[in-house]
């Protein structure tokens, strides 16, 4: 998605240790107006995909996963961190890696949010190792519902999470496709 | 909002500790046409405010916020319960108590987010004590923004968070008022 690639390369940065700051436009502050856009692109790359609902992981998924669930018409999850008391009854959990923060949290999702008539999209901001999509992949898979496919805002497609799922025939879409970034800031798209 | 109050009675659920649990449709499963619904009223309610910015807290904030900015054509910031490798550079940075989980925990926003020429609404999910929308507008006002008001989908307002907040002046709208919840479930609302 054009739009979005110029506006990585004009306000991204990169940080020492492969890490992709976005959060001017994407994930802290968020232009509404490239938010808007890129729903509008999910809705049209799953448009005939029977997609029954979208799930994503709190927090930096969010923003995208509502904003294409309104321009879909279907119900959104996210799947919380850990559990608290606004998770009563029965859930499904699983363990993710945060490579981010080097540790492992516990993912969950009430077990009275997705069944076996879904057909789930799952969104989330960034694809790079993969951690965080094979648990919810996982949660998928533990309420008996079917995955659609995957969209992410942004995948790092010199590490290895995209090409996992791919290779496991799960359809994934990514609005923005990195090949390399170098230290010194360079960033060079898939064409 | 009355098709808010309505979804409320008839799935909300009153959890003992004065909990109450609207994860099937609000905060965890998301109805994103009653999202929408949410999102067009705090426009309404808003339009005439001057609103250049809308600042929330992850995580439970940030589907209405980003509907809401899309509804009114403006950024949304939204605020992180820890600093993370994502967040470099500059920071404002207050102290939130949970009463939820019962910890403090840091709140952030990049310093580039906000600035003097701001008016930011501040969007959450509930206003109970108040606790995370003092946190927000001590962020606020360390950017040296103004405050243009809050909107929340739901106020319980029998406890003291949305008093404090209009006795300084602040404008506080809610889209659902509780004046009461008992244990057994029964929950009246603001008439």
């Amino acid at each position: 998605m054009r739009e979005l690639e110029e506006r990585i390369l004009k306000d991204g940065k990169v940080l020492p240790g492969g890490v992709l700051k976005v959060g001017s436009f994407l994930n802290h502050c968020i232009d509404t107006t490239l938010l808007a856009h890129m729903a509008d692109e999910v809705a049209s790359l799953y448009k005939d995909a029977g997609v029954t609902k979208i799930l994503t992981i709190e927090a930096s998924g969010i923003a995208l996963a509502a904003a294409a669930g309104m321009a879909m018409g279907v119900p959104v999850v996210f799947a919380k961190k850990h559990r608290t008391t606004n998770v009563d009854g029965g859930v499904h959990t699983t363990i993710v890696h945060s490579f981010t923060h080097n540790e492992d949290y516990n993912v969950v999702v009430a077990d009275d949010c997705m069944d076996e008539s879904d057909n789930v999209l799952i969104i989330d901001d960034f694809l790079a190792n993969g951690s965080a999509l094979r648990g919810l992949i996982d949660l998928v898979t533990q309420a008996g519902a079917s995955v659609a496919g995957v969209a992410v805002s942004v995948e790092k497609r010199f590490q290895s999470g995209g090409d996992e799922f791919r290779a496991k025939g799960i359809r994934v879409e990514s609005l923005a496709m990195i090949s390399a970034m170098t230290d010194d800031g360079q960033i060079t798209f898939c064409s």
